[in-house]
Order: structure tokens, then sequence, then C-alpha cells
């Protein structure tokens, strides 16, 4: 592990607490330094959207606390932005407070900052320095990079199964596999992402509500499901109050449209795909358009399969229970293969007990995705 | 955990070097210690079967180095046997050597012991303190007091599959879907055990030789083969020079006796089971009166599935692959479940990586099984 100066690791730490605050803005936290080093000035992490960032957080928790910046050094987890967007420039609001050097994570991917932030804060007499951390904010930042360098969510799939890899019996029961633990770490999953995606499969066979209960989520993320034929009913449980649904259809319905419009959903036709179902990357790459920076997937055996197929899915989310089910519903419909080198090869990452079960977390290696959080 | 004495430590530790070397007797550790707790005077562990014992070799590695062990304290990891077995009794080996104090984990489940053998030490003036360690001693011994208590093995149950659960493809490939390092740490499992145990489904498609090359054994355990209708081929690769085959079958056929035999193979007829097959509950006590301790299962989907339906599967030792395999082979054929709660329940234990794999193992939690090793 790559040693890091206590402010940088205090300013990930707070980078890490704008997880399901700052979507579709980068998490970013910010602590300033004095210029001798003794004492920390003030810090921050970027706020709900069209809010603060964290380098303006960080210099109005110094002015709260009576500090004065001049000559101080900012750490920061990501380079500050240099375009009017939401908000002004973080590079101008350091350098009217006078901070002399800027320790950096790395460079900001959208195409808006880009080095923009670095170069106008060195033109401004600034010292920069940019490294430090910049795995660990990559990695926190992974669907932000995704949407910004591959225009495309990170797409993350979650599946609840036993230790034989049955999510369901054969008759359908699914209902818990794992435990309540478990179940509450899902949902905050849920809550760190920019949309949940589900499919019709799904949505008629277990009727899901897909919101986050188990767990203290500032909002509620939009629901995605993928609806070839528009067979969604207009009554599903999925309809929760205040959350925005949308539905990606392949086929022309206008009765079934004009009923889930009425239920306040957003119908979206993206044809295209196999068979003539959704084109699944081109609705990926709709929901980038619309911000969505990391996509949480809770389907079934088959979208998942199609998902996989495609390629598209960047992360796997598992949770093993302790117990066996025998033949029932696999995880993932693909193959049947040949060979074995014809699996989708995953690399596994870090493994932890939530109460009874295991997490599993694994990402896909497939040649065909460009590398991301790397 | 608890906090153990040093000395209780090292034994433990040394018991563990018995591993795959003591078989059928218990894996022990003995650390003898002055009289005034500044220096261990000798240790050692158990050695193979009617060598020394833990004590015996503890004696002889103090008289080596010339150390006088009148008035120490010996800690073992198991009550020090008081019959005349292979060996003679350790009891009287320390006493005759003067040892003031025994410290032992706990207590011999032999019913050949079974607590005469603390009386003896305490009949002949010599303190005893038992309970220290006991968890980690029984649960190194546990094939052992399986054998002793329920009269049966311990039965561990290997399952390699991917991370979907799957241990071939449906066309049966299934070479290799762990890494080399995961198979070498399941080499040392079959090491360990006083059996390894497979079904004539496995050697009729897999032919696989089931011995121990990717760790340095000192021996290979005997293979059973459960075999109902005697089709083990007498040119299978399990016939491996120097190691003992146990075939178990329901139907007698005397011309495939004859030549399993001229392999030198021990054909076993234990009838009983469903639909004309093996009674694999009477097999396991017939290999717990064979001085199996432990049983390391290596089978396929239908064995494994007729083991853990009769409540004979006591642990579990999974390695699951970094990849997505789809539809294939399952690990066990149970079932079809009609409710979760008929699951077979499982607690999981330790879960490790090796290699890009990781291993999990798992209890089982059943409650027609006597509890061992608690």
């Amino acid at each position: 592990m790559e040693k890091l100066h206590p402010a940088m690791e205090e300013a990930l730490a707070l980078a890490h607490r704008a997880i399901a605050l700052s979507e579709p803005n980068p998490r970013v936290g910010c602590v300033i330094v004095a210029a001798d080093g003794s004492r920390v000035l003030g810090s921050g992490h970027t706020q709900a959207a069209g809010q603060a960032h964290a380098e303006v957080q960080a210099l109005r928790d110094a002015a709260a606390r009576g500090e004065d910046v001049r000559g101080a050094t900012a750490y920061v987890t990501l380079e500050p932005c240099s375009h009017h967007g939401r908000t002004g420039p973080c590079c101008d609001a350091l350098v009217q407070a006078g901070i002399a050097k800027v320790v950096a994570s790395l460079g900001d991917p959208n195409p808006l900052v880009a080095g923009q932030g670095f170069a106008r804060l060195r033109a401004a007499g600034v010292a920069v320095e940019v490294g430090p951390g910049a795995a660990e904010s990559r990695e926190l930042n992974i669907g932000f990079f995704s949407r910004m360098e591959r225009k495309t969510p990170w797409v993350r799939m979650k599946i609840a199964a036993s230790l034989d890899g049955q999510t369901a019996l054969a008759n359908g029961a699914s209902q818990w596999i794992t435990s309540e633990a478990a179940r509450a770490d899902g949902h905050a999953w849920r809550g760190r992402a920019g949309a949940i995606l589900t499919g019709i499969g799904t949505v008629l066979e277990d009727n899901p509500r897909l919101d986050i209960r188990l767990w203290p989520a500032p909002k509620q993320p939009p629901l995605v499901v993928v609806d070839s034929r528009l067979q969604t009913p207009p009554d599903a449980a999925l309809f929760v109050p205040g959350r925005h649904v949308l539905v990606y259809a392949a086929e022309q319905h206008a009765q079934a449209q004009a009923a889930l419009e009425a239920r306040g959903a957003e119908v979206v036709y993206q044809a295209g795909g196999p068979k003539g179902k959704v084109d699944l990357a081109a609705m990926l790459a709709d929901l980038a358009l619309r911000e969505v920076n990391e996509v949480h997937v809770e389907s079934g055996f088959k979208l998942n399969g199609s998902l996989l197929r495609e390629g598209l899915v960047d992360e796997l989310l598992v949770y093993l229970a302790p117990k066996l089910l025998g033949p029932g519903q696999g995880m993932v419909n693909i193959g049947p293969l040949q060979r074995l080198d014809e699996a989708v090869e995953l690399e596994f990452g870090e493994m932890k007990a939530f109460g009874p079960d295991l997490r599993i977390l694994a990402k896909v290696k497939a040649s065909c995705q460009p590398q991301v959080g790397k």
C-alpha cells in the first residue's frame, strides 16, 4: 500500500462520505493544512450536485473556524475544477483564498477540466503536486471515470446465491437466500449507484420494489427496467413514490407506454439488440448521457447472461449464503460453453463476511472492455 | 481467542506437524518446561503409528539435550495415554521421568484412555490441569474424535467450482477449473486424510489418479471407491503403486472382483443402500473400524448428493475459481427442494485465497449429526 500523507488519508476518507450524495459529481475530499504542516485548517467533501465542491467546503470550514489559509497546502483527491458548471471553478476559489500549494491525487477526466485545473493553478503561482492517493481516488470514482473515459457507466451486477450458485429454487422461491445483514449491505450498494437496473423477467416473476429500505439513503436512485415489449404492469411494486422510473423498450406499444407514463415512468425506445430486444450497450450509453456513473444490476438469470455475453458487466457483487440448494436457478445464462477457456474470467477482490454470509467482489477481466479505474 | 501459555501454543504448533504422519493416532504435541518456567527442556509430537507419542518424543528430546526434567511441567495437547497399545503408556514415562505437573488440553476420547491417563498421573502424585487449548486440539483431531465418539469418520467433501457453482461444463470438461495453487492445497488435504473417497461415476468419467503429487506426502492414503456394481476398470488410473484401494460394492460380481483383487484392491460388499446401492453409512462405519479418522471426498454431483442427503457430510472444502461458466454440472445432486428452509445449512469457517482462487471451509449444520469437535 502507498504510504500517504495523513491529510491525504483524511481527504480520501472524506471523499467516501460523498458516496450516495454527490452523484453525478465525483466523490472528492479536501483537507487544508497550515503552511508549517502543524495542523488542519479546514476540510470538506463534495456536496449534492449544484452545491459546494470539496475545495469550497474546506475553505468555508476554515473560514468558519476563523483560520487564515494564506500560504496553506490543500490536499484534494481530484483535480480542482476550472469550469463554470453548476458551481464556480474551485481553482479560482483556491487562488483567491491564497492557497500556496495543491496536492491532488489525480487529474479530472472530465474534458471540461482535464488538466486545465492544474494549469490554471500553476499560472496563478500555486505549486501543484499530482499523484498521492491516485489509485484509491480512481477506484472510488470508478463510475465517474467510466462515464468520462468510456462514455458508459460502470456496471456492477449484484447476485445473491447459495454456496452452490443457486439464486432460486426450481419453483422460483428466492426470498430470502441471504441474511438481512447481507441484504442491508446490498441496499447500501443500491444507494451509491446512479441507477438500479433490472429486467422485465424479474419484475413479472418477483414484483420487487428494488428501493433502498435497509440503509439510510439520502435519495432513491432512478430505476431502469429493460422491458423490450413494454410488459411492465402499471401496478408493479417498483413504482415507489418519488423515484424516477425509466423503461427501455424495443417495440412500440402506445397504450402500454401511456399507462406507464401515467404512473410517472419515462419510456425510451432503444431497439437494435439481438432478437428484437433492447440494445443494451446503447441503453447504457444513454444512461451515461443522463449522467449515470454506476449502474447497479439486480436482475435474473437471463438479463445477467445477456449483459455478460455482450461484455457490458464490469464487476460482480456476489453474496453467498452458507447453504446448498441443489439444481435450481443458476446465476447467469451464458454458454453452453465448449471449452473452459471460454469462461467469463474474473479477478477476485475483497471478501468479507456479512452476518452468516460471504460477500465477494470480483472484476470482469474481459479484453473487450476498455480499462477503467486501473 | 483463548490466551494460552507459550508452551501450550508451541505444543499445539508441534501437534500440527503430526498431520499426515500420526494417522490413525491423534495429532499431539508436548513441550516440557523447567519447574521455574524459565525455559523449554524438550519438545516433540506424535510420530508414525507404532512409533513414539508426543510425550515420549519430548522426554527423549530433553535427554538428548542433557536436561533434567525432574520437577518440570509437561504441556501436552491431549491426555497422556494409560494403555499398552502399539507403544507403552505415556503416563508411566512421564511419572518415571519425574515430571511434577501435566497441563493437558483435553481428555482422550479413546475408551481405552478416557480419563484413566489423568487418574494414573494423579495417583502417582503428578499435578494435573486440563483445559488450555482444548478447542484447537479438538478441531485438529476432529476425525479422531469423530471415530471415537460417533464410530464414524469425519467426512470432508472437497469441491472445486466456478464462482457460479459449476464443477464442469455440460460436455464434462473440468480440467482445470481451479489454479495449481488451489490444487496443491487440495492435495495437502488429501494427504491429511485417513482415506480418499470417490464414486464410480468419477472413475468412469474422469479416470483420475486421486493421489498426492503436488504436496510432499509421507505416504498415499488408501483410496475408497463407491462402486455398487463393481464397474471399476482394472486398468483405471487410480491403481497407483503402493496405495491400498478399497472398493465398496453392493452387487456380487465374482469375475470383476477377481480382476480388481488381481490389481491389489480389496473388495468389500456393503449392500443395503437405496436402489440396491452401497449402504454409505455402513461403509463409513466400516472405515472407522479400519481406523480411518478423516475421509476426504472427491466425487461428483451424484455421490456428493447422496452423501449429503443421507446426512453423512460434516464439512465442505470448496475452492471457487474467479470465472463464470453458466449452466453445466452443479456441485451437489440434492432436491429439487420445495422450500428454502429445506436447504443443507452450513456455517462458513475460514476463507482464504490460493493463487487467484478462493478457498471456503464450511461445516454442515445438520441436526441429525451428533456434535463433534465443538
